[in-house]
């Protein structure tokens, strides 16, 4: 309730700060006997991990996991498992210029309104070195979920640049370093980017993330709705300003007989959907089909360019950021968006199961 | 945490379905000796009563109110405040034609699924009925904000036909049948709408909510972020598809510089803004400027239009709702955009009083 | 989070005052598909009902149960199940002389510090009236544990009268005024009670709830123990100032090889223990043995004998309460306490359920 | 809501078993600007840590406590403190003789019924080790409270033996190993207590906590009152039978006339209370005297003398535990108890001025 933690039967709660000793976190209501090492989740914390290409930021953290509790002899015990990663790359000098003034765009200014800090240490708690975490604790729900659930994102927009849907092929996600699923546009990214850099500013993009194999009847039919607590989540990611559940801001312009998803039966019984506008959500409950989310980042507001503020003391001035940051930061959003569609999922599941048996 | 509540520190939490005897919520966590009285709460419950035009179904609910509790001598006592509103127009035998079929679009199959429960009757708890209580709970948020926040709602889009910003007029939202804040584009709307309502069709539509007044400082830097509160709460609203914040999907399209919200300081010592991209949150915590949040809401899927699905026993059917259906229900979730935006205001509110003082 | 409800997956919520029109609950989380009528939940409720002797007060309170929703066609359906009780014998002139003073015992000095309100009928929210939900919850939850999990309730303790453990008979509990297990001590206490009634006095009590059939297994081992529910729950009921586990208070006068309770195999392969210290509840989670609770109740402070106090004025004054009264609160709590340990266990079903599978 | 974490605005979630490389908490909703250093929590840490005297465990733990995050400068930044111990004596041999028996009057069975799991490293979650944090968590909530709140704690009985209240005194509770506020009773207790642990037995105790200074108004009428959520806290302690508040068990043999304290206005038009069965708490809420709360611990499982168990494999079995351990555990409670005291307070401050300003 106080802020720091996401989920209510499967729930993590975070600590840390971007230029502090570690960041950490407590992930509850596991439940027991599910195989989980280290490497398990490590391998989604590199796969967010800065640095690896030029077109992320160039801090160098490691993000070595360490599991403190919560697991023996490989299982998970069902208590809770706590995790530590310490922080590395800590340069705070490189904010020294900046710190008696409020970078516009970031939560400098609201950061300090509301607590009277200022914690100009690469913004403290409202970093987005904290999305780590998440991705930890994704990777765990993600074993919650078990192999018959697929939880994959892709970029679709950077800048103005849309994919082309129809050249949709998700291995080459895994070929470019913008997670784009159409390899052409990828390679037409990598030049706009770079023209990006070389400006000393960022663009915003667009993250679809999909989940396969989600049974019907996740969530719920009037608050702790599956595509509220999933608007949630994606709003909570650092620097997101628009979330989308399937046909999503595009179903203000259908029809009713152009929106609503028509049914048939298949001939082993089951229902299939002739479309899917829903996003795999109806009524707040899962359909069946793939949930379809999908969000747009804004530009990171740590950019080259000279930008109007204010000080501390209450003065105008000027600011320029010149510490290591992303032009698109939403590239590095898909891994995290993957990570909470896991946690909303893991949660959900739980609490189908609690209830309905 | 069992999905009927909303809200922590101001919290309400509802009951009842369509077709049932009753609707009623408790709502907790008001502070003691605020002025409330029935009308108080009534005056917004009218305001989102179907069949006051043309344009909205014809059920006719007086939607009455009464206060059972936790109020004394005119005055809030700080204990829950139970509402009820007995339900009076049920024709349930208007679902009789289609008691075993599932509509598509609509919650009935999802439902079926998760609960293992067929209510028919209008949609049990999936429901829109149930958002008059989230009217009625945010009559009582806005008690509690006080004059000084005022909270807006306006349509904004109407299937492609989008107003005229330039044009916008708070005062003209009155005047229409749609809070259309733009005249002209409401004239045009009405030939619009009734040729929609003539084929038998729905269409859908954008909400923009409006809080001016907002303090800076509410919020938080992770989790339970305003603006991921805001989108959860909206998300949760019935038929809403896609939620953004201030510059919302359009800041995926923006430059670093573009997107940023300059600051100089004003000689009375206090910030200004240059714009508000933001939507008057950052890093998930109030700047002081408006806060700005649009949701789509799409189609009802209650159409004259036969559309095909699947029957409670496995057959492939096809299916057309006669029942009494808006042909916008955008429109109708305006003063519910309104509400959920004061009750999440208030919640903030409440919560930085404890933890900031 | 406000205060007015209690459990978290199975979870009720309640509103309402002694002396308005109404008081009822929201009970959420229910699974679907139990047969549940409104007889179920009345059978509990005139067991708590006050004016079945002339040991428990007179108001008269028909305490008539309505379901509002969440129930269709005999069965729940899984969403929130709103009840409600009208509030008939509402006396306020009762309350007349004792308006503005505060009644020692009583909350309404609390209250009124707490709240800044003096609401002087009948305690408002802080009467007793309020049980009557908790017991109308308290049989929900027994549909949800089954016939398996059977849960009584004894008065064992009136003033110093201690019930002769060995003369226990739960049939004896339902042929007294008293619930008392043993029938010779029943009968003291009729005139014991009578005397102390004639005095215009009360006296305290001590309740022994017993739950046979639960499950290893329910709880956890940190917080959210089961037995720190059951405390938490139990101390919540009115007047409550103790609560005991098992031996309770006694085992700290108890060695180490007296006090844990030693285990041997049963030829079905299942687990016996040899005694019933731990009262079911081993770190804070069950071992399958009875789970026996006990508690103190005081005696009530409404009585004819004049008290010292203050007004709300700030005079010194005396006090007299000439209302309806019962001589021995304790014995209405015996129900009170059963509909509690109810609810602490059909959540801790669903929780381990949730978790465990 | 998963079991690990207590209170709601002011909240903490701990993580770590007795054996693992580290414990640690994460406290949530601390207000900003509030001094705090490593110092400040280890002082109370050092109280509770075993191996001060004879009457305590020898394992040695340094019990050294490391701020991750939420302090900045020397002050609390409203963001969540992250604290870490590392475990450092934990000879995991010592538990090889029962690595396959249930302890009696321990966890080892229901937390093999619960998760399948039978961590026998000294109890893995269930251990009393985890209560360090708890520790931890009460210095910071002690910063929240203030000075002008002081919460003490003392041992009131050890076995059969009662301190004489009469002599009670504060200040012996320093100068002896039992925090015993009666000097005589102390010097009596450690002849007692040596003949128990030579005998490779142990004892059970009473423990008393005050908090004085706390303003009237804290708590709620119905559900989270703070008589039941200190209940809850207490009784949540390991090895912890029953929890009394002021009167108590006691209050079960008082009649109306004894049992209500009277009041009396004060000169300075504040409210003085005759007597304090009460406790400190009417209603649910504080009254503005002396909350006092006591609560019975059993004798700890770990003796030495044989004892009959079952073995994990369904054998019978004698079981005798040889590791380091108290012989009256509720010495070691009192701290814990102070901490929880702490915290439970510092969470309905928080809420009282979430509420009423």
């Amino acid at each position: 309730m106080s802020g720091n933690g996401f989920g209510h039967l499967f729930r993590f709660t975070t600590f840390g700060e971007s230029h502090g000793p570690a960041i950490g976190c407590v992930v509850e209501g596991v439940p027991p006997r599910i195989g989980l090492t280290e490497a398990d989740i490590q391998f989604w914390l590199d796969r967010r991990r800065p640095g690896q290409s030029r077109f992320t930021t160039q801090r160098r953290e490691p993000d070595s996991i360490r599991i403190l509790s919560g697991v023996f002899e490989g299982l998970t015990t069902g208590t809770p498992i706590g995790l530590l990663i310490e922080n590395v790359d800590t340069r705070s000098k490189d904010y020294d210029d900046i710190k008696d003034k409020f970078r516009p765009g970031h939560a400098d200014y609201t950061y300090w309104k509301k607590y009277g800090i200022r914690d100009y240490r690469g913004g403290g708690r409202s970093s987005a070195r904290e999305t780590a975490l998440r991705v930890a604790a994704g990777a765990i729900a993600r074993k919650i979920l078990g192999d018959s659930i697929r939880i994959r994102g892709a970029l679709v927009q950077m800048g103005p640049h849309r994919i082309d849907r129809a050249a949709w092929d998700w291995d080459a996600v895994e070929d470019n370093p913008f997670w784009c699923p159409d390899r052409k546009t990828a390679q037409n990214w990598e030049g706009y980017l770079d023209g990006l850099r070389k400006d000393g500013s960022s663009i915003g993009a667009v993250v679809e993330i999909v989940a396969e194999g989600v049974p019907a009847g996740l969530g719920a039919p009037v608050y702790n709705k599956l595509d509220a607590d999933l608007a949630g989540a994606m709003m909570g990611i650092n620097a997101v300003k628009s979330v989308e559940i399937g046909a999503g801001l595009r179903a203000a312009e259908l029809r009713g007989e152009e929106n609503a998803d028509e049914m048939r039966m298949n001939e082993d019984g089951s229902v299939r959907f002739l479309s899917n506008n829903a996003g795999g959500v109806l009524g707040g409950i899962s359909t069946g089909q793939d949930i379809v989310v999908r969000f747009a980042v804004k530009p990171t507001s740590s950019i080259l360019i000279p930008r109007k503020t204010v000080s501390v003391g209450g003065k105008d001035s000027d600011i320029l950021t010149k510490g290591r940051h992303d032009p698109c930061v939403g590239i590095r959003a898909v891994p995290i968006g993957e990570a909470m569609m896991a946690c909303v999922l893991a949660d959900h599941v739980m609490r189908q199961r609690a209830q309905c048996g």
